[in-house]
């Protein structure tokens, strides 16, 4: 203890800005026209104009959502509406890793940003022939232009069609056959509009990625669910309280019959820290034990006994996760930096991480912030040159 | 260690189920006809009509929601729908101390049933003066029948009129110069149509509640919220997943003007759990520090420093939480029967909790079970006789 040198931080919870071209490059002609392209939006007085995606004709003006890494605290508040108000390690590969080596990361998952962390962009797609071409342009570039320029440092994370559950299968067949490592997927299908996890809509996909080794990555949010007591409440309110889309989505898996049937199934749960594992996951139990009289779940596996090897949390800092790591399983928890989100400690990163492993022996440190991250995304180390 | 038998167990959170004439007995004749009574509801094949209360010509048919103790646990799923399917002790006083007694239970602190746990029946009411009447009718009786029946082992819980905070005020005055010892409130009004616990809306009750010393209980469930990720899954998910409102009240509360402003009121979290609360106060901490940047909210001082003395957590199991009570703040936590209802261990609580607090200090069980509950609802023990 504390982080050693040889310890490489893997972040589980990047994001990326996709450049211009991303879609451009890749439709067909005839699809061009409707697929996303960068178009210049509204001038702030005396300022050049801004960059917003054109989709079907439809305006998406948050190119940057949160692209806050290196600014101020002051200006966190406002998204940076062009890609010369953020740092270049925000699209740019080469910037990134350069980011990254600032930041002491070895490597990094990234999330979507215009077709949102889960890909639900497209289920606005009025033209589901061009929004299956989109995802899988999205899912080109992410391999064989973002993460190919750095492949010992970017981890392929894609998207899938959403509203079709054998063609989502088929995507991830396609793409793991290409190198991709994860699929990003929504915390909750529902509020989306789709089915949930307890029908059996989403046995095709959850098939392919037990038969692909695709472990699913559920960012907190992707469900569209904001945790809001109140309009009037500051912002804060809802960001600490994220966390709770995810014990909403461990609870809502442990009591499905996904695990069940697909026992192959692996998630993580991006950005919703740790700390409350082990209380939530006593409370299933306590709550499986006693109401199965009356009610329609699997009683042939404890809950709890499902989550080893299946579902595993992700953190930033939780100094109380930490402490109870072996109460939620030292194998269930993996690191994230979320560069370049307000919630990273970019450029600090791994200095921040050195303070926070203080007191943990290096075995555990070690799991955590890179060999269960290199196991589940099956992202080993390479040898030397 | 563990549960001495010189401790008494307060359970801050029980139920009542209000006999047929709470508001009969009380409402001027005028407004009988209209105001709650027991009527003859549908009857089942070959058996007699069920019990339902009739309001202002509404039926409100479920007079014993989750009134399930001394039942087997196939039946849970089935709300009793007559009195005489339930056991006396749901709304007899005598005996209730009779089941208390049974239940190894000193005294409790119990919520309205027909009311719904904060009184928002009321707010359905069309006549609000029908609706005023019906509040203090339901005050009176809980301090003069129901909680005068055992003075020493009922701890009076009354509502206020929440459709005009001056109103509240008062009531929370009146109710307090005869005893009550805290009023039930909603976890988060928004749902109910009521304005934030960011507005200035609610400062007269507030104000009432600080200086009647009256601390303000606040259930989960009590905003109507339900944390159900879909409509297919089974009950157990949201039935686990309730404490996530307690959660969210947490959060509401510490970045709101509230406990700024009111430093002497004080809140009860009923049922909410204990063991998320340093993972959730960690959180809290960390967003308000990184983001006041661009955000308007109280930085004088820090929100985990607003908890002592005022925030407290309810809990009926809670293993994790108990391990992290010294985090939490061991005066800042209460045990609770939650008698008659799915989650309570009657008639085995005391045992039950023996087998809890087994590994647990006799000052720190001391301060859990009982004396934190007596200081905060102002409810010493009686000298012997």
């Amino acid at each position: 203890m504390p982080l050693q040198d040889d310890m490489q931080l893997i972040s589980v919870d990047d994001h990326v800005v996709e450049p211009p071209r991303v879609w451009q490059d890749r439709l067909p002609s005839r699809m061009k026209e409707d697929g996303p392209r960068i178009v210049d939006g509204p001038s702030p007085a005396g300022q050049p104009p801004s960059n917003v995606w054109l989709y079907e004709g439809r305006v998406y003006p948050s190119i940057g959502l949160n692209a806050v890494a290196g600014k101020d605290r002051s200006e966190w508040g406002l998204d940076p509406t062009r890609y010369d108000h953020m740092r270049p390690g925000c699209y740019d590969p080469q910037a990134r890793v350069d980011d990254m080596d600032l930041d002491g990361v070895q490597a990094g998952l990234n999330f979507p940003t215009f077709p949102r962390f889960a890909g639900t962009v497209f289920l606005e797609g009025k033209d589901q022939a061009l929004a299956l071409a989109c995802v899988q342009a999205y899912n080109d570039w992410t391999i064989d232009e973002w993460c190919a320029a750095a492949p010992d440092r970017l981890i392929p994370c894609v998207l899938v069609p959403l509203w079709d559950p054998v063609l989502a299968a088929d995507e991830v067949r396609r793409t793991a056959a290409k190198g991709a490592r994860t699929v990003t997927f929504p915390e909750n299908p529902v509020p989306l509009g789709l089915p949930s996890f307890h029908t059996d809509h989403w046995d095709p996909f959850w098939a392919a990625t037990q038969e692909c080794e695709m472990p699913v990555s559920m960012h907190f949010g992707t469900s569209g669910h904001v945790p809001m007591p109140s309009q009037e409440g500051p912002m804060a309110v809802w960001i600490s309280l994220m966390g709770t889309n995810s014990q909403s989505t461990f609870s809502d898996l442990l009591f499905s019959e996904v695990f069940h049937r697909f026992p192959g199934v692996k998630v993580s749960l991006a950005e919703g820290g740790i700390g409350w594992m082990p209380w939530l996951l006593e409370r299933i139990d306590y709550t499986w034990e006693r109401h199965h009289g009356y009610q329609n779940y699997n009683t042939s596996v404890r809950p709890s006994e499902l989550v080893k090897g299946r579902i595993h949390g992700c953190f930033i800092e939780d100094l109380t996760g930490l402490a109870l790591r072996h109460q939620i399983g030292i194998d269930q928890i993996m690191w994230e930096g979320d560069y370049p989100h307000s919630d990273s400690q970019f450029p600090a990163s791994r200095k921040r991480a050195a303070q926070v492993f203080a007191d943990i022996p290096d075995d555990d440190v070690r799991k955590m912030v890179e060999t269960n991250a290199r196991r589940l995304f099956r992202f080993p180390r390479r040898a030397a040159a």
